[in-house]
């Protein structure tokens, strides 16, 4: 392993060039800039390592990169996911070097995409490079499946890993990417919350009308207020029947590693100009919501008058975004149909609503051998205990792959709590950069000698 | 009468004249146009038909032109509500011809403020001249008060009448102006509602966040929802304690009076495309709702993400824009206290409230003897019963007049239901200005000839 360690260490400005040639393609997916381009590249540069790949068209979104190459052993195989597409770059006027210009600054390296996703991506190809010239191939069999619309949802995910189930077999994935706390400690992050995000919409007149009308005119403002207000309560339970049916507990392995996570909230209430949380929550009691519970958020509201000062109007239309952020085993759709049920019930059945977005939630199980792995690779690269994280707060597209291929996942890398993902000056620290490719020649070589 | 009658149709071009002079100046109250050149141009149109007058200061509003002019009796004085200023002219493309060049076609005058209110002025001016022309002089003392900025909320007018108590003394008031209905009946309004406007803001963290923290982090948009869903159930009580207090129950005479107005609310559904009204609303009760009722109303709602699609925020800030119409004997004041304790005792004392517009509601009891003499001059001039409105649903700088001065009021005027007021293509039929006119004219003469 040591030698395998030494040629990353060396040979790192091979990496950086691979990084520099991946973060100079503005594969923004919002604007589907240079997304053909960038497949293209991704797909040349595991070609170079001796991948065999295809570029293959996804329904409804951007083509997804696939490689495979074959290892010493061929009993195992690991399945990298990540993709080639970030966020836009504005606001361009808040970078201090251009976004699409990598620039190594004080030992960190900046640009679009620097974190999230392609210093990953880099990463991991300088680990699969190392073992090649230390001892002629990688340990065992290796599978790319790299997307290129990740950044505004992953459209089609789940139908693609269906159609491709045989492809995309493997032994165990590895997710995108993560990075260390403030703190330093590595974190490796096991599932993700699903997402449900409506439209609502209450309409009235077919205009705007004189606010004197008030007195027989319906108004929709109120109507969806009043709808809105059915669903959660000030004590913020969420009110629609059923919604908390399915909702797993958490096991007591996963709320140990809460348990054992670092505190978080006074940095979060500091940074947020906040003196206290939902409910009071503190320590444990944040963390645990945090990692475990749904929520149901209202992300924007809007309905008549909204400039300044005063003027008199009764609106034609109201508007809100909702969302459930869901924890295992809740289900987007369900979960739709029980909103549905729950508005019709209340006498709500009349706003227009307009699903835009679902994904399922998925967690890894806690106990899966794989997990304790990848724990002692952390441990071996970084010297530190790592922190075990059951689920992230946020959603990406883990379930197709935990549930369909049936994959335990894990996910670490390369970023830090500065790198700034999907916003200006986005940069990481080359010193993660070469702990991030390390853990990943790591988790190959246990993997690979571990018994089946 | 009759002569003075056949004065007005004879110089009627005198009163277009007169009306082409006012409507070529773009008063528009909203952007300061042209104010100062407006009040001395009318000051000047006034001068020239012998009044005294001034220029008057008003606190934090535009100047009024205050004129008088001693009449053959001395004994009676009326005293004319108007305003010289206009709502803004946008937009502007959907004029056919420009808003500020005043011009005749079919019979019909167009330009901003035809209606609203400088056609109201000029028949004023055409029936007094009428009566110098034919008499010498006008039957008994006239006062006019013209405002500068009656369309964006007449403000500190309430103040201003109290310092000018002596002054604007008089026995009765012409209120600035009204309309035939759609059948052509002659109507006449007795009343205003007033108003509360306030703004409610709720704020959560210092920025928005992003949602995957709605598990820990106060949603404002949740707590603004939640406040005023408080406020009013989906039956239209207002939940307020103490609101309805005030609230003077409807005379038998003022109910009369509803019951005999035509039937509006199937014209309003089909221009509005509603299928039914607030707690299915129809006939006498429609009339008696938006006459007698207050109201609580959502003129606007904003927070976070509104644009197309989805963006998963937590928004920190949520804003509404709130409405009360009041009748009497509520007071903006008493309720703006009223809405303040509610808040804090539903648990929402730290939504900041900002009270953006406050005004008191007003009627003139419909059993005056001032209202049944102008009752008679409508049958006289348009040879049909008139509507007697005891409150228009809006709101008018009323109350001062009423209940500062003490005097009986009436409205009445050149409009018709085509006259698009606050519209493009503001016009008045030539008709109905002549019979505006004669209508001033035969009050005029009815209440000089009154017994005191």
């Amino acid at each position: 392993m040591e030698d395998v360690f030494r040629h990353i260490e060396e040979h790192q400005q091979e990496a950086i060039d691979d990084l520099i040639r991946l973060c100079s393609m503005p594969s923004v997916s919002a604007e589907g800039r240079a997304i053909e381009e960038t497949a293209e590249l991704v797909s040349e540069m595991l070609r170079g390592l001796g991948f065999r790949t295809q570029i293959l068209p996804k329904a409804g979104g951007h083509p997804v990169v696939y490689g495979e190459l074959a290892g010493a052993s061929r009993e195992k195989t690991i399945l990298f996911y990540n993709h080639y597409d970030v966020q836009p770059a504005e606001p361009l006027e808040l970078w201090s070097s251009p976004p699409f210009e990598p620039v190594v600054r004080d030992d960190k390296f900046y640009a679009r995409g620097a974190c999230d996703n392609k210093g990953n991506i880099a990463a991991r190809l300088a680990a699969i490079r190392a073992f090649q010239a230390v001892g002629g191939q990688v340990p065992l069999s290796l599978k790319f499946c790299i997307e290129g619309d990740e950044e505004i949802g992953s459209p089609a995910i789940e139908p693609f890993v269906e159609e491709h189930r045989q492809l995309l077999a493997a032994d165990a994935c590895l997710w995108e990417g993560g990075g260390v706390n403030w703190e330093g400690q590595p974190q490796i992050v096991l599932g993700a919350k699903g997402l449900l995000y409506v439209e609502l919409e209450a309409r009235g007149a077919n205009r705007d009308v004189h606010s004197s009308y008030a007195t027989v005119v319906p108004n929709p403002a109120w109507c969806l207020l009043w709808a809105l207000a059915t669903l959660k309560d000030s004590q913020e339970n969420i009110l629609i029947d059923g919604f908390y049916q399915r909702v797993r507990p958490a096991s007591a392995q996963e709320r140990a590693a809460v348990e054992a996570m670092p505190s978080q909230e006074e940095n979060t209430a500091r940074s947020l100009g906040l003196d206290g949380f939902l409910k009071g929550v503190r320590g444990l009691n944040y963390r645990l919501r945090h990692v475990f519970e749904p929520t149901c958020n209202i992300d924007g509201l809007s309905s008549g008058y909204q400039g300044p000062g005063s003027k008199t109007v009764l609106p034609s239309r109201a508007t809100a975004k909702l969302e459930f952020r869901l924890v295992p085993d809740q289900d987007p759709e369900e979960v739709l149909e029980q909103l549905r049920r729950h508005l019709r019930q209340k006498g709500y059945g009349d706003l227009e609503m307009r699903c835009l977005l679902g994904e399922r939630p998925a967690r890894t199980p806690i106990d899966h051998p794989f997990v304790g792995l990848v724990c002692e690779t952390a441990r071996q690269v970084y010297g530190r205990q790592p922190v075990l994280i059951p689920s992230m707060a946020g959603t990406g597209p883990l379930y197709p792959f935990v549930n369909v291929l049936g994959l335990p996942t894990a996910d670490f890398g390369v970023g830090y709590p500065e790198s700034r993902f999907h916003a200006p000056d986005e940069n990481i620290r080359l010193a993660d950069f070469l702990r991030g490719a390390k853990q990943i020649a790591a988790v190959l070589e246990r993997f690979a000698g571990e018994e089946s």
